[in-house]
């Protein structure tokens, strides 16, 4: 990590813990809208069709390099997403209870996403000696929310509609180094997420992936190693602050 | 003001005061390279070549809609301005004396410039019921160091080379409003330069006029009245901690 001077942080899973916020919220409104009884609120936030949706719609917007400008965002992905779960088979009970109100309430919940528990700590003190910038495919105004939310103090953000394209579209990752006044070797991506580190290789940034006790399903191997372990990253951490630690570590010695 | 949301600041001048920082960097940078005697670095500063150069480019670029990631950036546009001077008849004696580092070192003075002494203040009172964000022909990496030098907590911070325009063209505000997630009518431009605000208010936000008691040779009015009175811009303060005090005194009523 010698020579960095930039540090890039994906948002969901990796900042913040999503599915541990949408899964409460999710809980919390069928105790105050219904349904009554129990709900397997872990699938609906996840494996059907919500975060599965956003997923799957930024993904293709950054094959097809669609302008974010002038593509729904993602609140309107999650709320399109949103409005399909409820009309289906599988869900409409629920959506028999949800009003709109209920619904655009419970759409805002991707900007009130809480940090994991390092990530506030940590982001202060990677800031006193890094540039700090969040890249994600989340709308910008998203991320300026859950940043005042949850204070996590960006040097700045930027995100599919500033950028112009989505992760893992090489664009994003360039456009953000050279934003940033920095060559991409002097940027390192920090994720929890392989394929956005991928992404973040393939355009010349090094890369950290930071090890995430998250309860959602994942795509993620547990077993992510180093490339002096014969691996593919360049760093593999836990948190936020061990990531603070070990900079600091490697500049003292 | 009634529905504003989001506040969106200009920099040079209205945020931070370039004139009395340049100055004092160029009147150190002559005490230790030379040339020895008294110089007019007010003139070097301003009146001449260096800002103005800035200023006469941005908004060339500005009218012919060229992109700033293919255009030179501030700190290129800075440096080519500065040895268009230093080889000058006027300046050549103090070029003499100035190597390549002694150059280079002072270009980046516009990173490290000081704020008024209430915006950092003023940012953080503001930031805690509205957003805030830079807008600034100046490159975002630009931006982003003097926020750290200065303590600025921008929420977002929107450069020439992030939108792809400069100032006033009116996709530099219509494409923040847009990216911060507000109606034009929802957002406000403070600024010290009405030039700037006139190019906000063509793209349908509300203008706060701070006046400033710079030092430097201004283009400004100093009887900006506000439409109330007759005048042209929404708001006029003093200072942004005075903009936070008018702003909760309204909401309080």
């Amino acid at each position: 990590m010698e020579g960095v001077e930039v540090l890039i942080f994906d948002i969901f899973g990796s900042t913040v813990d999503w599915y541990t916020t949408v899964c409460a919220e999710l809980k919390n409104l069928g105790e105050t809208k219904g349904p009554s009884g129990s709900e397997n609120w872990h699938a609906f936030a996840q494996a059907e069709e919500w975060r599965s949706a956003y997923m799957r719609q930024t993904q293709a917007f950054a094959k097809a390099e669609s302008d974010p400008l002038t593509t729904p965002n993602v609140d309107e992905i999650h709320r399109g997403a949103l409005e399909t779960m409820l009309a289906s088979e599988q869900w409409s009970h629920i959506g028999q209870c949800w009003d709109k109100d209920a619904r655009d309430n419970l759409n805002m919940v991707w900007h009130r996403l809480h940090g994991w528990p390092d990530a506030t700590e940590g982001l202060y003190a990677l800031k006193k000696d890094y540039i700090i910038a969040a890249l994600s495919n989340g709308n910008a105004r998203l991320l300026v929310d859950m940043a005042k939310n949850t204070d996590l103090p960006w040097d700045a953000v930027f995100a599919g509609d500033v950028i112009g394209s989505y992760k893992p579209n090489p664009k994003m990752y360039k456009t953000t180094a050279k934003l940033l006044g920095a060559p991409p070797e002097k940027c390192a991506m920090v994720a929890t997420h392989l394929w956005d580190l991928e992404g973040a290789a393939n355009s010349g940034l090094k890369t950290v992936y930071v090890h995430r006790d998250a309860k959602e399903p994942t795509e993620e191997s547990t077993d992510v190693r180093t490339k002096a372990e014969g691996g593919e990253v360049d760093l593999v951490v836990k948190s936020f602050t061990e990531l603070a630690t070990v900079l600091k570590n490697s500049h003292s010695t």
